[in-house]
Order: structure tokens, then C-alpha cells, then sequence
């Protein structure tokens, strides 16, 4: 059996929004990441937190609301309380299927921090909506403290930068696992983004879209592939037209044409593809598929999926 | 220069209560594990979590008593999200400060879960208070839900077994990243306490004594030397009597008179002495001190602590 160093995304589909609901998603996953160390896969996985995350920022910013000894969390910390919260969850599923399937591999959570460039022109254009819905007045304090927020159907939210990763903090001791052929959980939610000051990281008011993190992961771990799985089999052409098209094997070129012409949704899809063909265009006989997370092993055989090589 | 290898065991003063405070003594405590780094010492970490899971204790419960969607998040979970928490803010420090040291050292945490008996007398006699002071009907509540409660001066509290640790789940990969020469944050809070199920391991209602899971840590990677960091440069005898005696080196069987004595307090000196007494007296050549966080560059030299030997 050959053997394949493999970065894993997981979207939020693999993991479910509330407790009762990740225990139980985390379980399923588990099952396909176990399938997928029995047939060779040497496995990195990071995941998205966008719905726990939330979770936290609300729960941890009502605490400092009504508790004056506290202050408000911010984003990076609660990015980092979900890192723990989420691996805790996926590390014990896993852990527990690889047994059930009589494999030994030692399965762990680092703790991962992503740098941005405080220059990213995300910065400028914050995308990413987080926490709970505000009243105006809430909004107007948000604003007061430099938070950006956006107006919704039922009322206001706050909305975060999504800046590009710059380099994985922890990378050397994520590559020091992977190479002893652990599962490693890293760079849970993109990882908690900080901005390099001198010899400090700072936390930055962000989020970092996994599908990039993934592929940053994969590219300094020099992994033969990149797997983002999501809620789709593949990735579809013309979508919603009568030339919908879905994606079979495709070229790196041939992806650049179709981004070009932007047929890919520019905060679901597009972050998927575009990740994949930074990746396999790196280094010659690398290979990233993008499927569903229930067709996930036969994506890695080769069987479906929409698959992107040089 | 000689390399030892050491677990060190940060308690409460190493890590302030909110969040500001966290950030200061981080980097005070930061400045002088990376004097220890550059006197030798390859160290991995263990840290207590008292105020931190107690804060995101209350936080997660009462957000989930007004978001209905969502259900409580129990003891396990929170400190998984405390072991994030402290760790972003306690490995950033060090890397910062190792930076300005001029020396290069990846340093991680590793969430860690360690494994407790469902049978430990601890279970029947729970002695840690955790979370915020409540009413009557809502100690009431928690006791309905099978929780213990205790009366307090001001109302109710929660209070959880401190039962013994058994085994560190992710000993493997901190093992793998403490051989590598990485500096490693594990344990923290004493580890998330679980059960073994079968194949699963199960969130127990409990905490583990950090200085216990340091001791289990220390032995399970035969390190070299076991440092408790406290509050008081010494441990005393004879505590506040006439005949109080600041203990200097010490054989185990003289901490074992002292501690069939009585002379420790059980829920403060007594695991310290305790822990250390586990790790020295199973190997030849261990030694364990117990000393302030301010004196460890002196304690590690040999020039101060209470130090435990064969």
C-alpha cells in the first residue's frame, strides 16, 4: 500500500454547529479519517470553527459584560479556545475509530497560530460575519472600539477581515508529528491569526478561511495531497445554468481559466479552488481533490471528486 | 553545559486570574523559563487552570441557559477551551522571549486529556469549587442534574472530585515533540480528566491536582528533574508554630515522615510534596524541588528550593 502524506479540510459540515451536534458530526468524520489511515494516508487535518467560535465570542463577551473584573475576550482568544474545544471532540472520535479498526496511531491537537500581513487589503474589506445579532445601540459601541459591523435582516452584526495566511507559527512541531506518522489537528478555524511585532504575535481582529490555511499547511509540510472536503461531490462549471458542467479531472491551467471567468462563488467555492492550484502548482506530482465529505475515500482512490494536478 | 530534562509545574501565580493579567504574568513567567532553556534545561509544561476554566465555566453555562439552541458545556469541555486559552498566551511569551535570548526553540501546546478511575475514592468526596457563587434555587438545579453543591458565605457553589491522574492519553506526541528538543505546554489544568470507555474516553465531572499530573508526566517521560513552581521559596515544617523549619534537601523518606505527620496542607503543600516524593523515589538520579516561580533559576541550579532526593 502506498503510503501518502495528506492535508485534510474539513468544513463545517464535518463538524456540526452546537455540543450535542459536533459529538455526534465529529463521530462520522472520524469513521472516513479512520478509513482513509487504513488506506495509507499520512494525515494532517485542519477544520473550520466559524459556528463554535461564535458560540464563545457571544458567551465570553456577555460574561465581560455582566463581570467587571473581566474584560472582553477577542477574537484570537476565542479562536484559540475553539482550537481546544474542537480538537478535544475530533482527536476522541478519531482516537477511537483507529482502534475500533486495530490501528495504533497516536492522534493530538496542536495549538496553532497563523501570521497575516497587517497590509493584507483584506483588512479594509472585512467579509467574515461573527457572534450574535446586536441592537443598534450594541453596533454603535462596536464601532466605537474600532469593530467593523453590518446591518442584517434582524438587526446588526459584527464582521471580521479575512487576510490570507502568511506562515504557520507551530510549524515544526506539527511537521515533528506528521514525520513520526501521528493524526495531527492543526490550525483548527484557519488558525488563530496574529500579526508578527518584533519577537511578539499580536492577535488580529480576524479569521483566516481554512481552505487557505489548509493549503499554506500543506505546501510547508510538502504533502503529496490536499483534500478539502466540503458538502458537494464536485465542484460544478455554469452552476445553476443549462451548461452546468461538474468537474472531473482537471488541470491547474484549466482552473485558472475557469477563475478567471469567475465561475466560483467567491467565499465558498473559490477559496477551495484557488487553495488547490497554489498547492499542486508548487511542486511537480501533487494532486488536490475537492468532494464531499461522505465521498472522501473513494475521492482519495481516485473514483470521484473533482481533481486538480499540474 | 549539561542538558537535564524537566517538568515543570506553573501554579496560579504564574498566570494571573482575567485576561490582562494572564497576558503580565505570561511574560514574567516566559522571562524565566527561557533563562532555565539557556541553562540547559529541555522543558515541557504543566500548568493550573483554577480561575481560567472557573471564568469560561460560568461563561459557557450561562450563555447556554439563554440560547436555548444550545445545551451546557460540561467541566471536560471547558477545559479543553482553557488549555487553548492559557496556552496561546503562555507559548508566546516564551517564543518571544527565547527570540530575545537569541535562541531558536519551537515551543506548542499539546491539548492533553489524562485519564482518571471511575473508582477513585476522589469521586465520592468532591473538594474543588469551580464556577461562580449561586442562588438556592440554582444550587437546587445543579444538584437535580446529579452535581454536588456546597454552601458558601455569600450562597452555593459547585464543587468536582480532584480524583488521581492515571495516564496522559497524548503522552506519545509530547514525548515525540520533548525528544525533539521542543519546548511543550501539556496537561494543562492537570489535563482534561477522562474516563476509558471501551474504545471512547468520556468527559468526567472533575479536575485533576496539576501537581499530581506534573509528578505522572514527569515519570511517564523519565525526565530528569521535577520543578514545582509556587508561591513560597521553601516548604515549612512546623508551619506557623514556634518550631517552623524551611526545608533544604531532603530525602523521600524524610518527606514521607513529614507527610505521615501531617505536616502539609492537603489541598496546597501536601500533592507537591507528594508528586515529588512518586517521581524521585522510582528511578535513582531524579530530583524534584519546590520553590517560587522567582527563585527557579536559582532552585534548578541548586542554590535554593525544598529539594527532594533519594
Amino acid at each position: 500500500m502506498e503510503r501518502r502524506k495528506v492535508v485534510i479540510a474539513l468544513g463545517h459540515r464535518a463538524l456540526g454547529n452546537t455540543l450535542p451536534e459536533q459529538k455526534a458530526a465529529t463521530k462520522s468524520t472520524a469513521k472516513i479519517i479512520a478509513r482513509l489511515v487504513k488506506e495509507g494516508a499520512e494525515i494532517v487535518i485542519c477544520h473550520s470553527n466559524a459556528p463554535q467560535v461564535g458560540m464563545i465570542h457571544t458567551a465570553m463577551n456577555e460574561f465581560g459584560k455582566y463581570h467587571p473584573d473581566y474584560t472582553f475576550a477577542p477574537m484570537s482568544v476565542c479562536s484559540a479556545m475553539s482550537q481546544g474545544y474542537i480538537g478535544y471532540d475530533l482527536q476522541n472520535a478519531i482516537r477511537s475509530e483507529l482502534m475500533k479498526e486495530g490501528v495504533y496511531k497516536p492522534v493530538c491537537t496542536v495549538l496553532t497560530q497563523v501570521t497575516v500581513d497587517p497590509y493584507d487589503d483584506a483588512f479594509a474589506e472585512p467579509v467574515k460575519v461573527i457572534g450574535r445579532t446586536m441592537t443598534e445601540q450594541e453596533a454603535e459601541e462596536e464601532e466605537k472600539k474600532g469593530n467593523s459591523v453590518i446591518r442584517t435582516e434582524n438587526g446588526y452584526r459584527r464582521i471580521v477581515a479575512a487576510p490570507r495566511p502568511q506562515d504557520v507559527v507551530e510549524i515544526d512541531s506539527i511537521r515533528t508529528l506528521f514525520e513520526a506518522g501521528h493524526v495531527v489537528i492543526a490550525c483548527g478555524g484557519g488558525g488563530i491569526p496574529v500579526l508578527e511585532q518584533k519577537t511578539e504575535l499580536k492577535g488580529a481582529s480576524a479569521v483566516i478561511e481554512k481552505d487557505y490555511a489548509s493549503g499554506k499547511l500543506a505546501r510547508l509540510l510538502d504533502a503529496d495531497e490536499l483534500m478539502i472536503l466540503t458538502s458537494v461531490e464536485k465542484v460544478a462549471v455554469g452552476y445553476h445554468t443549462d451548461h452546468e458542467e461538474l468537474l472531473g479531472e482537471i488541470s491547474v491551467d484549466k482552473a485558472r481559466e475557469y477563475m478567471a471567468r469567475g465561475e466560483f462563488e467567491p467565499n465558498t467555492m473559490l477559496p477551495k479552488v484557488e487553495a488547490s492550484v497554489e498547492f499542486v502548482e508548487e511542486k511537480e506530482g501533487r494532486r488536490a481533490v475537492i468532494t464531499s465529505i461522505d465521498k472522501a475515500v473513494e475521492g482519495y482512490l481516485g473514483k470521484t471528486g473533482t481533481v486538480i494536478v499540474k
